[in-house]
């Protein structure tokens, strides 16, 4: 059995057999750390040990002063520093895919979660266990549930229960990004959108209307969708339509009456929540179309003195942020937010997601260099 | 507790508080009988109270041997006549569709199960109970998980464990048929017609390939699919084929990499099995198609003397029977079966399905004629 969150771990944590409890040795590189991170299944929903294991290892750092929040972690330097810096990471993943436990081959170190974002969360536990001393003080989030609707985020949950914690002048979220400075992020809306029908019995189909063929209208209307590709700020963005989900049926023998289609419209930041909404109404009208989630997307803003020095230091042409991320959340608590981690933002979700070593190396040492500068 | 299967009820049945267990009163009107039958809810796997019932009812009749095979019950006259006929009928139904309980009105009773085949069952039960001396012996068989794949039929169940239960000279069917005999069944096939893609993020859906999206395809196949309506001995057969089921997704913000759609092919008795499975092979050729479940159809036999002089007795012109039933089932026994009942074909399996009560009536009044003449 885990311990209660909030509980101080003591040295029965190293007796043998005391706990299901995994642990974390953050003295490790941050590629076997990363590998250690991603052999700790935490689809979202069930990131509940590996927040257990995270909230052990910082524990045992003297220097940090740590709190919880469900499966959320944040831990803080409180050196007395002019400034602050956040450096955030969820540590949930998509669905397993068949590509767990991790693998190493070639330099690459494969598995679900590798590029988003346990390379990132590795980097964030390494500077938290070693920088003791940062030029500025440094604010570590560990948060639950990133992958699925806005509503369950644990850094929005952590922002109502708690958003002095999350006060800084400045946020890195540790989301893949190749390595480079990505500006803003895209927005994000799930809709579903169905056709309706008449029941009958399959024998006389004639005698009903079938949902499910009605729904070839909305995945012709998607396959044949095409998304902008607006400059914003300087920075290109790509928009995205597609269908997430599909579902539909009664019986076996039964001419069904309804079939669900539910889309993921992703959109460039110079549009807003509500003007998304109205769009994707459009592009679906004569269906009924219900809104379920909308995450706006923010602006690059990499004008800010913070955003632009980060980007002087990191080195590389900044570029657009293609994925909804929490930068989203600091923007609207006041804080500017770039991306930056080691994994490939392509890879993402994907089966084949890994993330290079050397990537993970450089991102740590370059972090640290800036931190301790 | 219901009693378990095979138990003899006693005067315990009426005590209050005994059981759970519902009484029939086969003296009722086959109307109120319906009415009654309709209200213990018995979709295909959940038969158990109204087989309950059933078996009680028909064990208060001192001139039938009664025996129970899971939820189907068979109930045989012995009075030795040179003739036996079989009268069955399922009592299972297709998932309530916000049509329960039966209602009354103008002469119509509306309830789930109401035309296919509670109205039909009632019209077994009354017969059973007040027929006492027929001029044939009549084996009467009450069955479950009809509505569903063909493995799980109650029928097919009680043919591979006691198919001596069964022998006969001539089956009625009593499926819904609008008060004429329908001949022959068409056949039925279902598969899982598949289409696949990559997953990637959602953000950066051009990076993966969405299988929803392709099955766009699978659904205008479908839907601009031209069913055959050939004659057969006479009788006009139409065919159709539909979807009833349809899934895909991983995740809200996961390009899927499979979808599938189920479908549901009923095909003419000029078609065999064999044939139905390769005509669906090519209709979606360069999809995954793997056939779950066929059930071929079976010739309309009308030319035989008994049927003949069964069709003679109800009047009114012979038809095809559309969808698939157990007379399939019967021809497959080497026993001669039509289908004749009360209910109307074209309301099976709809919310809206009813039963005229008038018809409930005369079908009743024709059988016990012909049983008795």
């Amino acid at each position: 059995m885990p311990p209660p969150p909030g509980h101080r771990p003591t040295d029965d944590w190293a007796r043998p057999g005391y706990a299901a409890g995994v642990r974390l040795d953050l003295s490790a590189s941050a590629a076997d750390l990363t590998a250690r991170l991603v052999d700790i299944e935490s689809v979202s929903g069930s990131e509940g040990p590996l927040a257990d294991a995270i909230e052990a290892a910082l524990r045992d750092c003297g220097h940090l002063s740590v709190a919880r929040d469900g499966n959320a972690i944040v831990a803080r330097t409180e050196l007395g520093r002019p400034r602050r810096v956040v450096l955030a990471g969820h540590i949930d993943t998509v669905p397993v895919a068949g590509n767990l436990p991790s693998h190493l081959e070639q330099g690459l170190l494969y598995g679900c979660g590798a590029s988003d974002m346990k390379s990132g969360v590795a980097v964030q536990l390494r500077l938290a266990a070693e920088v003791t001393a940062p030029a500025m003080d440094v604010t570590y989030v560990f948060y639950d549930c990133e992958e699925v609707e806005s509503e369950r985020n644990g850094l929005l949950r952590l922002s109502r229960n708690n958003p002095a914690s999350l006060a800084a002048d400045f946020a890195i979220l540790l989301e893949p990004t190749g390595g480079v400075v990505e500006g803003g992020c895209q927005g994000t809306l799930r809709a579903e959108i169905s056709a309706d029908g008449e029941r009958a019995h399959s024998a006389r189909a004639w005698l009903g209307r079938n949902a499910i063929h009605e729904a070839a209208g909305i995945l012709n209307v998607l396959r044949d969708y095409q998304a902008r590709q607006p400059a914003v700020d300087g920075l290109q963005y790509r928009e995205g339509l597609n269908a997430v989900g599909i579902r539909g049926g009664v019986a076996g023998n039964v001419i069904p009456d309804e079939c669900v289609v539910t889309v993921n419209y992703r959109f460039a930041p110079d549009r807003s929540g509500d003007q998304a909404t109205e769009h994707v109404r459009e592009v679906f009208a004569g269906w009924h179309v219900r809104v379920t989630d909308v995450a706006g997307g923010v602006r690059p803003g990499l004008g800010s003195e913070a955003a632009a020095s980060f980007v002087r230091a990191m080195g590389g042409s900044p570029r657009a942020k293609l994925g909804w991320t929490d930068v989203a959340r600091f923007d609207s608590l006041g804080v500017p937010a770039v991306n930056y981690g080691p994994g490939d933002p392509s890879l993402a979700h994907s089966r084949g997601e890994h993330v290079a070593i050397a990537a993970v190396l450089e991102c740590e040492t370059r972090m640290r260099t800036w931190l301790t500068g």
